[in-house]
């Protein structure tokens, strides 16, 4: 029987959506200053896993990341973002973002690809953060100790620390949004789904999804006008509950807390923001059951008024949030 | 700036996924003999909203679901499936589909639409379900009453009953599994997720997917063989422990629970079965966070020895699970 | 067989605890300037049910509280505490306290008792707060529409905004934090758990039990140094989930959140603070599985430095906490 | 300020409760042929801490549980119960109950103590359970490691496994329910909260309890008429979630589950029922907030007909419920 589907005409002009060239936020690096206590806190205080180490980086996972790594650390001079990475769909979306990309002027150049994925199209954003995408990858594959009792699964349940589950979303923080908000479309073909924008257009942040999530990237404004900064990224767990108990985790732990356990009124993500030991900013949280299927969703705005109210059941957002990113700004001056 | 896209050239063979013309489940129709018991059922109990009344039919959605309704209660001699429709990612996703239904011989015609939605091209499944697909659609507007308070959300949390969510799938019973497996891959371009396949190629069940949720349809094997029933739908909660309070609701109310709440070793969906009071088989889950995001998902198979062992915890799955469903087959014989 | 056991010479100089002639804290009456909003917030919002009403008084009750009622709403001038009853382990417990309140200058004098329950002895604390003892009372009996599938709980769960469970605590604002503490502990026989001492012995906070519960009475300092006023009252539900769903709903009706869902550091209570219409502060909280077994336990005392650091995680601690108070300072003055 | 308070002129003549010298149950101590095993599974899955080792026991303990321990592993031929304990309230009243033990002819002899405790006066139940009161006790002191930051509680939460916060009862099977009954409420002044009496007076099961908690000891009808054996002890969690998470994490371990989870009817305890490696029963449960403050509370009495509904949401009683019990009734008749 014919497997042959017919094929959209031209996705863009169709308006369809998620006929995004990129499948996932696939994994990050985090530069630290302090390898061996961040490693100790991503393993021991929030349950990740080590898949493998190389000269100065460590790969982690969480218990249900399907593949070999989702955040790697790496030694540094000072913290911030290594570079990102997103999975595309297929090889030929690969070659089409590529394509696009540097038709686009955004080009940058291949590289052999790194542990757990094969070759990697490594491109800045216009705010200068390191970016790659790849599509083959080495799926993760369970070791005695890991092994799942459901094969439906990618990992063991850990039973230790915060058991986080998935790498859910990053938080990149932007001197001009509205410059990287045009690349992520344009350049990407994501879809925005919520936005800050205050009077004149000034556009404060945005959330964008390559897939059925609300988002797996967000954007805001550095208002220490830094370029390419790094604000937090995010792994999830599977209920507001598992949340509060990461709460009382860190508080055992001497783990900074900056702010939360609260709901964002933003994409009402329950969150909790802790400083891991080498300064970036990371983020617990339960999605709940938050999913993108309407293909005609309307970005939500949030104006300047709105924002005034602060999270969803009124917390005020820390002055921090606006500001403290990594690397430090003073590190970018050397 | 460009925003045409370059475009897959052909997504089927490319294996790109899941550039599948439906978006997602949209509603189903349920029949029932007794519309004014399930209508109390489905408000009192579970919180459903109603969002219109016509004739011998209530409409009905979840506070979180998007569209005019995701549930049509319709008075009838028997219970049952009236239909289920999904919707597709456009206009010209929805001709592609019907093209391909008619070129592979399954077609149908189109309807006018119905309440909340627009044309619809009806067709029954190769086992005999009434299905439709339709992009046209009336989002819903909160009233004074329903309006939330957030504006990312689409109506106000209820605070009653079961407080559902949001639709999240359905589940069909066939005399043939396999023909309609194929069905759904071949003519609606849906992506296998889960099976259960007994020695022989005996396939007892599949759950299927078009978007990142590891399902929207399960089809199992219907036990006395009869073509075209219904299973059970479910509605979706943010935490297990709402699907527990579901329970308790459930019992006060003196709902029949059939089995649960308990994990499937399937798709580790969290449920609670019971019979809505028409007699269709009704389930309260939490999907937690379940998503599949990645491209090149290999089915997972479960063999006989497998399903044996019954569900995640060991529970035994419950004899009826495999022979009851709506309309009775009694019924079907008049 | 003999069911005389022996007795204890004298519990007091034993040490005996928990030998207090109180039971547990039984009910309150709030002073409310908008009774119809407040009963419409108690009812709608929280999930109250109302067992009787009088003149200008509404009693309530949560879904497992097993007397009449747990809270009395009076339609007054202003906001504020009309009183606050504890229920006595017997009749001749009762006769103890009243002769040891006498006895110690405290004494007050006989109701005839309210709806619900029988003849109590008024009083009123050394800030002057009203307070009663009483033994007898009337076991809430549920009706058809109230009565539980379970026969071990009070009533029926009802699905219905916050579903409160049971009444909890109260807090108390004294001018004279030690008088009340000396008074409770001396004249009532209950036991200290936790306490804030600032340096000199100067006491800001106390939290006292009659029973296993760590607390049913907290006494804070009232920055206002006002006499007799009010705090808040406090609910319990199950679970910390259901207290982040209590603002979720708080949220949706437009309800002040002056604080939380957080943890405090002090008891550990997982907790929410709201106002009600009438200008009361309310709490919803989630006392886990605190309850205070051994019989030697000591006083946890905190000092100003601890409580600089706020709350569980962080929080700080809100400055209306220490000077919001029911009345409002003026309408004493009247 | 005189603290000597007016006493009861004789508690049982009251009817004064719970006016109990015992305070809360203490400790067991589980034999288990495979000591090595029954460790690794207390330890590394249920997570509690050893507090301390001697010959052929482990002593451990509960993140929260505030005496040096409440758990003795022991390594003996087969599985059973080495003896529990109870903690009266203060030296007077374990005076008090050897007095009347041993004028109804209960008497037993005093011990040296054990690790953690001091004397205790041990003897057998009527149906031969190895039982010891004592009052002088070692309150649990954190080491460096488990200090926890919130100096209310015990010690850290662990972070680890099922993090099994505390000892929260123990279920006996007898051969003569009644006689057992007869010999807590007389014998030690325990007070019955609920009840199994099917027609004719035939006692199937009692719950007990010596303070606010709504049982600490349960006993149940051993069906294979044997004498002293033990049914299972249960240390309890914060939530119905997390012991969810217990059932995944004994799913990952390959723990034999043998029912739930799901809610009792009677208590109405969400539970877990698993065997420990050396074939002892063990139950994780979240009480939620059942307390039980009403001093005038009439026992639930539950007849045949209502237990054959089975558990609350409808889950029929496992047979080996009521007939699985340590040690062996083989082992017995060595």
């Amino acid at each position: 029987m014919s497997t042959e589907h017919p094929q959209p005409a031209n996705p863009a002009q169709e308006g369809v959506w998620p006929y995004c060239d990129l499948a996932h936020l696939a994994h990050l690096e985090l530069l630290t200053p302090r390898l061996e206590e961040s490693l100790r806190f991503f393993t021991e205080v929030m349950g990740l896993t080590v898949s493998g180490t190389e000269e100065a980086s460590v790969y982690l996972r969480g218990w249900d990341d399907y593949e070999h790594h989702t955040l790697k650390l790496t030694a540094a001079k000072t913290s911030g973002l290594g570079h990102f990475a997103f999975r595309t769909r297929s090889p030929e979306a690969l070659q089409r973002r590529v394509r696009q990309l540097e038709a686009l002027g955004w080009g940058g150049g291949w590289t052999d690809g790194d542990a757990g994925h094969g070759p990697a199209y490594r491109f800045t954003t216009p705010d200068g953060h390191p970016m790659e995408l790849y599509y083959e990858t080495r799926w993760y594959t369970p070791s005695e100790a890991t092994r799942p009792a459901l094969k439906n699964q990618a990992a063991r349940f850990p039973g230790k620390g915060a058991n986080l589950r998935r790498l859910d979303h990053l938080n990149l923080l932007a001197s001009d949004v509205r410059a990287m908000r045009v690349f992520m479309e344009g350049g990407l073909g994501m879809k925005v789904t919520e936005q800050i924008i205050f009077s004149g257009g000034d556009e404060q942040g945005v959330w964008l999804t390559s897939n059925n999530k609300t988002y797996d990237v967000a954007i805001t404004k550095d208002h220490l006008g830094a370029r390419g900064r790094f604000h937090h990224c995010t792994y999830a767990v599977d209920s507001r509950e598992e949340v509060l108990r990461a709460a009382d985790i860190c508080l055992e732990h001497g783990v900074f807390i900056e702010t939360g356990p609260h709901k964002h009124a933003i994409q009402q993500t329950f969150f909790l923001y802790v400083y891991e030991p080498g300064g970036n900013r990371f983020e617990i949280a339960c999605p709940g059951a938050r999913l993108l299927l309407a293909p005609d969703w309307k970005p939500i705005v949030w104006n300047e008024e709105e924002r005034k109210r602060g999270q969803a059941w009124g917390l005020q957002t820390v002055p921090t949030f606006h500001t403290y990113g990594t690397p430090p700004v003073e590190a970018l001056k050397e």
